[in-house]
């Protein structure tokens, strides 16, 4: 069915202000290593996945998945998997140089916020999907259209 | 200098409400292909803009570059650009199983509202910068980087 597109509109003035504001808010976003385990309510994270979920797909594919980790051991047994791999990546994957340009940023491959953080949300890119009949369906630009959702789910988390 | 972090905080039935006002606004967002011509103040673009570039990004590289076109000349160059590369897109670049997939959006090569927009935001990923000392730095991850920063760029403008 057809649904009409319709657009709040706001004053110059307004637009401006709003503008404004929401700038003030984003530049405030921090990739903090430091996490709280305060609780959350569930809600606030099923309404930011599916405000990412809004977000714009090649082809209208939505090639992502989103998945919710709240179980104490689960997020730890996701600990250990990303750091191991975080680890290989540090000491031989990356290489000297990328090393090096890290090091300002004091990031390593241990993450102990992944233990502490009261929920992980785990993101998925689906680089192909099934047809009807079972073949493959090429997602094109799957990986751009999760990042562009990712920004998206930035800004919701932002907003909370 | 080291700037504190500082994050708002809301009551659970605050952070429940705003998630939900979020993403109410945010799936009214559509990506239309019939624009209006109505001026908007240039301001506006230019705090979506600042907004967009408060994005993470890989190794804290920025690796992007946003470009505001107002004039006239320029947007119908830039349209007989982007049209003669899209039919070629269209007619021999992604095949029949793409052309195909696409069918049902109706989307074609003809891009009249690249001359009607009051500005066009042209967005670039920089594959790469440069050292002090003229030499090529790689910048991890910049189309994901940019991706997401488009994110928050459509997050930005579906708020004014
Ligand atoms: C990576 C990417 C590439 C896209 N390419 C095109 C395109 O070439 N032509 C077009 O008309 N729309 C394009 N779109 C828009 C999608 O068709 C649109 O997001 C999708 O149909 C969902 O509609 P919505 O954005 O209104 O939610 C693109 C979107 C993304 C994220
Ligand atoms: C694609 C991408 C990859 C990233 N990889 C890592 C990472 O492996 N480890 C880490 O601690 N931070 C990582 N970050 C976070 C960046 O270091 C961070 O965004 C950047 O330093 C800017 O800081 P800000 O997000 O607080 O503005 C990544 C960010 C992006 C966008």
């Amino acid at each position: 069915a057809h649904v009409p597109f319709f657009a709040e509109r706001y004053s110059e003035a307004e637009m401006i202000k709003r503008s404004q504001e929401f700038y003030k808010l984003l530049n405030k976003r921090r990739s903090v290593r430091f996490l709280s385990d305060e609780p959350v309510p569930r809600e606030v994270i099923d309404n930011v996945i599916r405000t990412a979920g809004t977000s714009p797909s090649g082809a209208h594919t939505e090639p992502w998945t989103f998945v919710v980790v709240q179980d104490s051991d689960l997020k730890h047994k996701i600990r250990e998997i990303v750091e191991e791999e975080e680890e290989i990546n540090y000491k031989k994957r990356m290489g000297e140089r990328w090393v090096n340009d890290l090091k300002r940023l004091r990031t390593n491959w241990i993450k102990e916020y992944l233990d502490i953080a009261p929920y992980l949300i785990l993101i998925f890119k689906q680089v192909y999907g099934r047809l009807p009949n079972g073949k493959k369906k090429t997602h094109y630009y799957n990986e751009i259209s999760v990042s562009i959702a990712c920004g998206i789910l930035l800004a919701a988390l932002q907003v909370c």
